[in-house]
């Protein structure tokens, strides 16, 4: 009834269009199919603000009614961070995807939450310039993909507003950190539809509690981000991609963090399985044959001798950790086809689906010591439970990734189990439920495990003071005390 | 009267050694000579834990009786940090100073609050690791200073647990970030004794809420910070120090920001001042006559090429901005002379002190493209007012200094002047009354111009969650709403 009540009134205050409860609407706001967690319920409507004042007349008008708040940008997350497991309202920034200042003198950029990251490069190339946290597996254009993964390819790209929400990083982050780290000011809407902003904008400032940290991988739950300055880099003068294969995963695993122990500037490295070569080789979509085994991709950057060292120097751990020869391209156009591997590895995993197949993909973390480990009991796990899955990973940050392909009921627990038990294994080996998909819908139960029941209250405490009714985004992260 | 309880109490159950009211430990733990705000009032008592067990139990007998806790390790912060408004209880971690555990093969490091950087990194040395925070610029052994200056020296050695309470940077930020990029975990006693530790041990996570970010740079007004998890860094295989010369500020500011904007990944990027050079002549410390002009100073670190190619570049750019020949030094022991002024900077100015003189050291940040602009005009304030200040800043992250020598109350109100303008001049630049240094008493009056009304009762919403008694470090970064 009250939620009636909300969506009429923000109806009237902004418009005709700014609030949809059409069924497509509500389904493409609260289901998604690369999802490890679904539930039944859908919000009741999808409100399309497009300024940061809207974003505020609808915080009102849901503070006053106490009504669910869930912002929703990119909708690549894959641990339910934008279910609506309360109902209530989709906030889709779909119409906030501006950039609204850019200061190359600066090194910074202000964008609204649905500006992608990709094409915010693109739009910044002359500059010099690019924004370094890169979490998803860029699509790229000249591969042939079914109609049905066209659409998802177009759904699925990250968003600078759910990049925020969940803290992410991805393949260049052994170089450049995290979300968190490229964040200068946050303009936020709070609960009750204030408006505040967190900072000027100082690329370094020691002023007060750090909000930008706070409201970063809070996954929507304290506020809605509006507006973001990101500071930039200085695109390398000069980048290779590097691939080698080993026997096993433990001789990959081993050479990747030997590399980074040692402080060679890799840009990436990443680790990816047999079956993952596998399914990519089956997919076809690289345009070439990789070798089935156990297999790390480099990005390298830096200046042109730089490079040219950071080479041999992985070359030879490469080499003393029973490695193939280190294939290396420096040639721009080669370096994208010999990175293609990395970059289409989720996507030939959700090719590989059949009617009826679904997808859980997960992702852990540990201390560096104890990721060879973790992979192999991981990979034991999938073999003895007979499911199909792959791994890949940001190894120089010891986070790894498993996704599993599944059918069914029976199969779903399976992956279930082998997840659970990966998750606490890694939590025992003293890493983290997530590395950078946060915890959504999926990991809440992990949690108490992870950071125990003092910094949960704690949390929950935060979260009660900015949002004392728990509209924000609820039912994501934690739950109150009571539930 | 509740105070003596405590103090009782405390000394009932933690024994004889473990507080003091002697009137020395009461004035070492509220008063600072090179503080830019004093006052009159100090700590009732000053307690001494040997643990965490012990901190929590010390908050929860402050917290019974409500008397305030501040929490002090290196005392060599310049805001006031440690002193006490409201009277109540200095927890000094003095006994707290040992290394927990040390993780190599992961790369990082388990430490009391009580641990020097210094020391810190002495000690882990021949691991290949370091820790990469370096706040204070390091004190030479070689030098000849006078005993009250090696009293000074002893005294201001900053510490891990300040380090954090302030988010502290220095030299090497521009290249390695600030120490909330360097905290893995953090074990804390909040105010009313429960005992929290906010991560496990992973390199990333995006489990629940950023608590380690929150806590850093809090200043002691959330809870005690009695143990932490940090990064280490691998100890870069080259390095080399260079200097040159410009005929203005905004010439070497050029210089320093076209570099940073260029990518070159230098260690770090120093600008002094003519006023400066010339009180590290005058003063002697560093075996050498330098050039009374505006400097930079510049750490170049990598491999061996990279260096060398770093290093031309910067010569370069120094160059097209009407610099002199880059001076290098890449041999060792050569380094640290070219670096000794650099390092004897603040020294040289507290050497300069007189009979009565006092000295206001004071920190801001701004967009990079606003350094020259705000270095200028802060300089030509400083020579209308007649006063006599000299001019440090890490260029490179667009966070500069002023240290300025005075003597008697009428000086004070101009050099107060000035500070108060420089800060209000750097907001209205976009940027922040404090780039490392913190708020604590002495900035508190900047905060609501910086991030506005808004920003600061979230703020206090945070305060108010951990800490519904204003019972830790009160009065410091903002004050309730109410005052």
């Amino acid at each position: 009834m009250s939620t009636k009540q909300a969506i009429k009134e923000i109806h009237r205050e902004l418009g005709e269009d700014s609030i949809s409860t059409d069924d497509e609407d509500l389904k493409m706001h609260g289901y998604s199919e690369w999802s490890s967690i679904n539930i039944d319920r859908l919000p009741v409507a999808v409100a399309f603000p497009n300024s940061t004042e809207e974003v505020a007349a609808i915080a009102r008008v849901c503070h006053k009614y106490k009504v669910p708040m869930i912002p929703y940008s990119g909708g690549s997350s894959v641990e339910g961070h934008f279910s609506a497991p309360f109902g209530g309202i989709s906030v889709d920034f779909l119409n906030m995807s501006d950039i609204v200042a850019f200061h190359p003198e600066d090194m910074d950029i202000v964008v609204q939450p649905s500006v992608s990251w990709m094409e915010l490069n693109e739009t910044i190339k002359s500059s010099g310039l690019f924004f370094p946290v890169d979490p998803g597996p860029p699509v790229c254009g000249s591969i042939s993909v079914m109609d049905a993964e066209q659409l998802l390819i177009t759904i699925t790209q990250a968003k600078i507003g759910g990049m925020i929400a969940t803290n992410c990083s991805g393949t260049n982050a052994v170089r450049y950190g995290t979300m968190k780290d490229w964040i200068v000011n946050l303009t936020i809407v709070l609960p009750d539809g204030r408006i505040i902003k967190t900072r000027k904008r100082p690329r370094k400032s020691s002023a007060g509690y750090n909000l930008n940290g706070l409201f970063t991988g809070s996954e929507g739950t304290l506020g809605f981000v509006t507006e973001a300055t990101l500071k930039l880099a200085s695109i390398p003068q000069k980048t290779g991609v590097g691939v080698a294969t080993f026997p096993t995963m433990r001789d990959a695993a081993n050479a990747a963090t030997q590399i980074v122990r040692q402080g060679i500037p890799v840009g990436a490295v990443e680790i990816l399985d047999d079956v993952q070569m596998d399914v990519i080789n089956k997919m076809g979509a690289t345009g070439r044959a990789w070798k089935e085994l156990p297999t790390l991709f480099f990005k390298f950057s830096g200046t042109k001798v730089g490079v040219h060292d950071n080479i041999e120097d992985v070359r030879k751990i490469v080499y003393d950790n029973q490695g193939s020869d280190l294939e290396v391209e420096k040639d721009q156009a080669k370096q994208a086809v010999l990175w293609s591997a990395r970059k289409e590895a989720l996507w030939s995993m959700l090719c590989m689906r059949e009617s009826g197949n679904e997808v859980w993909s997960t992702d852990v973390a540990v201390p560096l010591s104890r990721l060879p480990d973790l992979v192999e009991i991981s990979k034991q796990d999938l073999e003895n439970l007979g499911l199909f899955g792959s791994m890949l990973g940001h190894v120089g940050d010891g986070n790894f990734h498993e996704t599993i392909l599944f059918n069914g009921a029976t199969e779903r627990d399976l992956v279930s189990k082998c997840v659970h038990d990966m998750v606490h294994r890694a939590i025992e080996m003293e890493g983290t439920c997530t590395g950078e998909h946060g915890i959504g819908l999926g990991k809440k139960e992990f949690m108490e495990q992870e950071v125990g029941e003092g910094s949960l209250s704690v949390m929950r405490g935060i979260k009660l003071s900015l949002d004392p009714f728990w509209l924000m985004n609820p039912g994501k992260i934690f739950d109150p005390q009571e539930l």
